[in-house]
């Protein structure tokens, strides 16, 4: 099923599955108690927005092959964790804003990601079981502001993180009976048209399952728990000359039948 | 206003303001919207829980400037930032429960710290300003498993700082109307009666201000936003010989008029 969040004509929010018309059949029910069923109504699509709102946001580091080259870092041990505060999320067709704090010059980069969303709550669960507990998956951008993660934080990068609109999700959340192998997704991130980011998940160093098993290691994952999963190479500093995010630009991730999250990016112009 | 969040005898969950005999006076309205009032109920207090339940949680590293020293660390330029998911808050007396992840032996520390909760939505706000978005204070431990933290996440903190249990809070969330000045408070941390930590706030790098007013630049802190803002010398790593938690522990930690938070610590004996 493609689940969308959206909100109709008078204001109201609502899930629902997306026509092609633009109108949407209104579901009714509990996302994560698996009790969602259409109501018979349809709805014209107002606005999107984000399909979840997270509970709590976390985000791997370095998991792609490529991109841990690309950074000059070798393959790390264990996955490197970060987390996101809950209010960078915006829906699809929301501004990044650029932060003012990021007024001195460009540094605001893009990550196109793989979000994954718990349903079920896991606690010390095996690689082997982890994907029974996964609602659906998303696109998503790890919006990042350079200096503040590199320099602004002693080297801890929620600073540079963590900025109201740095964690664009959607346009749906297709769930996981949908997605038979989030292995073999293909990945992409365009800025004003031009493919910048492209790879397969088939490159991550720790796989969906493998990245849930580590996370719920003594550690309750919450329904409604985001998972960012890792960008694939091509991001923004890595590149000659480096490519930042700039007032007027519009950023579009893809993955395989999610389709495509696109956010303009408003703010500061360099 | 002192007020706790406790379980009745009849197990509802009420938020009330402690009298001396162990019950305390029921309280009703919106903790944040400041129609918090007693209802002229009077409840015996079974259990206490945390006073709050957090939407996100803002942890500051190094913020004294004797405990930056004692880890041989520079005094950072900016404040260092990390997270922690809401998921990791216990309440007092609640058992701090040692990960099986840690079972190859000892390596989680206590870390006493002020907690401030914002009251009110908080955004590019200046340090002037900030104390009047602060709800009020309590007490917590930044329990940290320090190999995760140090070797565990290619450098990022977050998986060594994320395990269930490791953000005790309480025991009462104290009004910031009663605190005059946060940067005065005495701190302390007991392990088993030993005094392991002691500290004031006025040690800090960052006050609180400063970093209420760093943490909202481009940035929504919402209400219900738990800040924790470092700890002072004294944990147990960076002692001679190093202290860590084992099971049959108890950790206490008291500042001012809030009280002390007590937590047994359970799990791998070493």
């Amino acid at each position: 099923m493609h689940i969308i969040h959206f909100e109709s004509p008078e204001q109201r929010r609502l899930l629902g599955c997306p026509n092609e018309d633009g109108t949407a059949r209104v579901l009714a029910g509990d996302l994560y108690a698996g009790s969602l069923a259409e109501t018979g109504e349809t709805s014209p699509i107002q606005r999107l927005l984000a399909p979840i709102e997270p509970c709590n946001i976390f985000c791997i580091g370095l998991n792609y092959r490529a991109h841990a080259a690309e950074t000059g870092v070798a393959i790390p041990e264990y996955p490197v964790v970060f987390m996101k505060p809950t209010t960078t999320v915006v829906g699809p067709g929301d501004p990044i804003r650029l932060p003012l704090a990021c007024e001195h010059g460009p540094e605001v980069d893009y990550e196109a990601e793989l979000a994954v969303v718990i349903g079920h709550k896991a606690r010390d669960v095996s690689a082997e079981q982890a994907l029974d507990y996964v609602l659906g998956y998303s696109c998503a951008c790890d919006v990042s502001a350079r200096r503040w993660q590199k320099h602004g934080g002693g080297g801890q990068w929620i600073r540079g993180k963590s900025f109201d609109s740095f964690c664009p999700l959607g346009p749906t959340l297709v769930t996981a009976d949908e997605i038979t192998d989030p292995q073999e997704l293909a990945l992409s991130c365009r800025v004003n048209g031009q493919t910048l980011q492209q790879g397969s998940t088939a490159d991550m160093i720790f796989s969906v399952a493998e990245l849930i098993a580590f996370l719920s290691r003594d550690t309750t994952l919450l329904p409604g728990t985001l998972l960012l999963t890792g960008t694939p190479p091509g991001v923004g500093f890595a590149r000659k000359p480096p490519v930042f995010l700039t007032d007027g630009d519009r950023v579009e991730v893809e993955i395989g039948s999610i389709g495509v999250l696109s956010n303009p990016v408003a703010g500061v112009r360099f």
